[in-house]
Formats: structure tokens, C-alpha cells, sequence
């Protein structure tokens, strides 16, 4: 297929529901770039994240759930930066060129694309190994976005819904079991926590999406506050797919698990009444789980005081892990 | 290399010559996604392209041509359609992590990037088959962005430079070849006409980049500006390459090469002293090659008004020249 008529498929499936001009497109696909108009007092954020077969997603996963997930990951920095879905640009290598593969992919995609209102302005397609890159374009109100840096001591450390269930499902697949429909789904269709990064700009004092695993991710908020951080294990939300497990395997994937997309970030101190009020309107458990300290590091503590120290604290990527399968 | 330290090493190498602030850059690498100031008055203009290793480039690629060439491509998009680079995004696949290759594709991106005053301001990078993904972004004041949608009967058909000689370097290396220095320059090297893109705002009615062919791209115009077009190729410009070739060869090469990243554009009827003003200027040829007609289609045509059937028009991603290892 002529690239051209490659990228009008997609564009077809993926950017119809939304009107170029609503969004601020000027000019979209076809020409040799897109023209966007940035509204006055608004900042532009832009994130962007690469999946590779057989690196970030195995080679068995459906096309559907790779063409929300691209988007997905990708939402979830726009969520994490407290910025609201405007365009996203698609670069798409392709071994072959199934068009049933692409309708399934461009679905995938277009279904979450429609519901976050973000419009396809753009991209390119090519042979190669397959590989998934994203670029996401959002507003923001100038100075008002979230960034990993503001932490500050005396802040509680907050996380929304309950980390665990994708890091769970995909331990099961590691270990060649099936995970349940609720796993398999955390997994395969995160869900970009939008709705709370937009509600927390100018609450939250810091924020980052878990990606990497909820203490590999605080770490990276601690370091560039210059901060430290205590962490209660038995504060941690507890997913009904954790519920059975003993104590160190759970905790083992509630700190080390990234894949559920959930956002981790810091409040002032007596902000426990708008962080309740907030988890009603949303709909999404927000729990504390610790303070930020004056003193640098991070400790994770059980009741008694004792240290926990987990086996697993999330990953890099060029490590270890990166061989499994996964990002 | 963990992933941070990886993008750190990048961004020393290539973005250091820029101060984030000064380009609009409010939060660049290290967090959940860049924030970028757009100043009032400018639109947003995002170019995007991938190089995929034995697709776009051959295995063989220095890694200093390959950053260059991968910054340069999305360069020549930001000057086709008349914007000024501001900010890029890269996303790189790598197969290993091989501090010496990085350093000098990081010289070779930084160089241009140096050059054109663009800033790195984000990106991902992975591991899997080598593959460069730039996002390029740019500014343009509001309705002035070039597109290939405004040609009129009766304009002027433009091409800067003597396209060929980057296809005649290329069609030397697939028949074992070596080229000369000047071809092998234009090959790894493309010099993007971003003066040229800024200086057309106003004057040209259409523009595009020569990516896949003069043909090929003067056909894109034509079908978004719904009308037709002659080209001489007597007019065609003569790179010194390319001289003592027959005239069908240099003709295909002309016609077809799409690997020197000029312009074309059109222009209204009489603008051939403005033309020849522009062209002192920015020391760059820019040649009369034909003129659009209302009538649709694309002829080629020889002094004594005979058609030329160039056996090579340029080529189409995910067609038998992907195969060949060039973009």
C-alpha cells in the first residue's frame, strides 16, 4: 500500500470523530508538516515514548491493545504533567501491511484517541520491524504544570487506583499462566489518569506517572526535589487480584509494577479533605502512603517500624528486564 | 547505560550550544514531557520522520552522517513549509549501546542542530533495530506557513539547487561503486533550505521538499492544488555531477532523485526578478523549470515539444525501492 493511502487509512479510523479546526488544527495530514494554533496563555507540553516488538510488548500482543497502549503511555505523561490531550503525531514501522492488522491497530488507537479528544495531525510510515512511536502534544495554563521537582518536606505522597494488577497479570504471563480478564486488561488497556492530572494543577507539589514501578518513580520525584521520602507498606492500596498473596510478593509488585499507569505524586500537608473530595468526583481511590522528608532517600517501612527491603524496585530500560518482553 | 544517563549524554552533546530558556523551553529533558512556550502571534508547525537501518539507510551509515541526516530530513519539512525550528524531539532504537557510535551521531545531530538553532528538548530511547524517530518542531506567523495546496494556472514552477546529485552518489553505491566527495556529501549530508522556506513566506504559492523525487513531489502540489503542470527539461538545473551524463540518465536522475532535499515551489507569474534577488542573497540557484496549468496532469517536455517519459519518477515507501536500502 502507497504510503499516502497507508496514512489516509489511519487517519480515517483514527482521527474521525474529532474536527481538525475544533482542535486548533490549522493543517493536518498530507502536507509536509502539521499547522497548529497554540492558544494565547496556554504552554505547549510534549511527550513522546517508543514501543518495540519484542522489547516493550511480545510479539503475541493483538493489535488493538497496541494501538491503545502506544497512545496510552503517552497520555499518561500528558496526565502526569497535569497537561490536557490536544494532537498526536504517529510513527508507525511495519514488517508487512495487513490491513486487517491496521484497522484492528488504528481501532485500538482511535477509540482512546476519541475519548481523550486528541486528534492524529501527523506521522510517518515505514518499513522495518515493528515499533510504535508516539509524540502527544497538550496545554497547559503557563506555570501550572506538573513537574517532579516541587516536592517539598512535610508533603504526603499520594498514589491513585491500586498498583499492582498489570505488574501481577504480567508476572503470570512471565510465568505462563493466563491472568484473569482484569489483569489482562490492566495490562493490555491502561487507563491515562487525565481527568486527575488536569484536577491536580495547582494541588499537587509534584507528580510523575508510574511507569517504571511506584518506587523507581517517587525516586526520580526525590532526586530532582532534592528530598527524601518514607513510604508505608501497610498504607498501599491493595488490589483484589493481590488480595490472596503473602505479604512480600505483594508488596514485591505494588512497588515494583509500572504498567498500570497510575499517577504517583506529593500534597501539601492537611490536603487529605480535597484529595478525598477529588477521589469521589473521579471515581479513583487516591491514597496516602508516606511523607516527604527533609533527609535524602527513600525508606520503606512495615507497622513495626522495620525496614522493608524489596527484591524488586522497578527497572530500566537497556537492563535486565528489557530481555523479558516488557518495557 | 540506564535510559537517564543515556538521554543525559545526548542532550550534553547536542543540546548544549542552546540555552533552554532563550528558546521558549520552560521544562526540557528529565521529566514526564517537555513544556514549551509558543509566543503569541506564531503557529505550531511539527514535522515528524523515521530512518529505519537497511530501509532508509544502509547498514553501513557513519553514525555522524546518520544524525545529521535524521535531524535533516524533519529540517527540510520545517522549510518546506516556511518555519523556523525551534524545538526536536528524538526517539532511538539501538541494538547495543556503544558509547563511541552515540558520541558521534550525537556530533553529527548537534552540529546541524547547532546550526539551524534547534533544541533537543526530549525524546525516548530503547533497544531494538537501530531507528531514528525526530520530531521537529516550528514557528510561523499565522496563515504564512507554506503548503502544497496554493498553485494557480499560470504560476511559476521552481526548484532551488541541482537536484540529481545526491541520486547519482546513490545509484554509484548500488552498483559498487564509490561516488565523489561532493556526491557522497550530498548523500550523508543534505543541507536543509531553511533560508530559503523563511525568505519563500509571502511570495511562494506552494512549496514542497524534494524527498522523493522532483516529480513525484511537483505531483503532490499538483493533486492538493487541483491543477496541472509543464516542466522543460531543458530548463532543468545541471549539477556539474551530473554533466557528462546522456540526457535521459541525467533527466531520470533530475526527475527522479529525491535524496538532495531541495525546494519546490511555485510562484506567481512575474516573479522572476524576485526570484533572481532571493537566489544573490542566499547564494543558492533557484531556477525557472515550468509553469502550472489549469489543466491537470504532468508534462515533461523536451525543447522540440516532444513528451519525455522519465523511466524513473521517484518511489513510494513500502514499494520496490524500500527494498534497495535507501529511503
Amino acid at each position: 500500500m502507497p504510503e499516502f493511502d497507508l496514512i489516509r487509512r489511519l487517519q480515517d479510523r483514527i482521527a474521525a470523530p474529532l474536527f481538525e479546526r475544533e482542535s486548533g488544527c490549522v493543517v493536518g495530514i498530507g502536507d509536509d508538516g502539521a499547522v497548529l494554533e497554540v492558544q494565547p496563555g496556554r504552554q505547549l507540553v510534549v511527550c513522546t515514548d517508543t514501543l518495540n516488538e519484542g522489547v516493550h510488548f511480545p510479539r503475541s500482543t493483538a493489535a488493538r491493545a497496541l494501538g491503545h497502549k502506544a497512545l496510552a503511555v503517552n497520555l499518561s505523561d500528558l496526565a502526569a504533567m497535569g497537561a490536557e490531550p490536544a494532537w498526536f503525531f504517529l510513527n508507525l514501522a511495519l514488517p508487512d501491511e495487513s490491513t486487517a492488522w491496521l484497522d484492528e491497530f488504528a481501532a485500538g488507537m482511535g477509540d482512546l484517541a476519541s475519548e481523550a479528544g486528541i486528534l492524529l495531525a501527523g506521522g510517518d510510515t515505514t518499513t522495518g520491524p515493528l515499533s510504535v512511536t508516539v509524540t502527544a502534544l497538550g496545554l497547559v495554563e503557563p506555570g501550572r504544570a506538573l513537574l517532579r521537582s516541587g516536592a517539598q518536606a512535610g508533603d504526603l505522597v499520594v498514589v491513585s487506583g491500586a498498583p499492582g494488577r498489570a505488574a501481577c497479570a504480567l508476572e503470570r504471563l512471565e510465568h505462563g499462566e493466563e491472568p484473569g480478564a482484569a489483569g489482562r486488561m490492566a495490562l493490555d488497556y491502561p487507563r491515562p489518569r487525565l481527568a486527575l492530572g488536569r484536577a491536580l494543577c495547582g494541588l499537587a507539589t509534584s507528580c510523575i506517572d508510574v511507569s517504571d514501578g511506584l518506587l523507581a518513580d517517587l525516586g526520580h520525584i526525590l532526586e530532582q526535589s532534592g528530598v527524601g521520602a518514607e513510604v508505608s507498606v501497610d498504607a498501599l492500596p491493595i488490589d483484589t487480584e493481590l488480595a490472596g498473596f503473602d505479604d512480600a510478593h505483594r508488596w514485591s509488585l505494588q512497588l515494583g509494577g509500572g504498567d498500570d499507569y497510575e499517577l504517583c505524586f506529593t500534597a501539601p500537608a492537611g490536603a487529605e479533605t480535597r484529595l478525598a473530595a477529588l477521589a469521589g468526583e473521579l471515581g479513583l481511590a487516591l491514597t496516602v502512603i508516606g511523607r516527604i522528608t527533609a533527609a535524602g532517600g527513600l525508606r520503606v517501612v512495615q507497622a513495626d517500624g522495620a525496614p522493608f527491603i524489596p527484591e524488586r524496585a522497578g527497572y530500566q530500560h537497556f537492563a535486565d528486564r528489557s530481555k523479558a518482553g516488557q518495557p
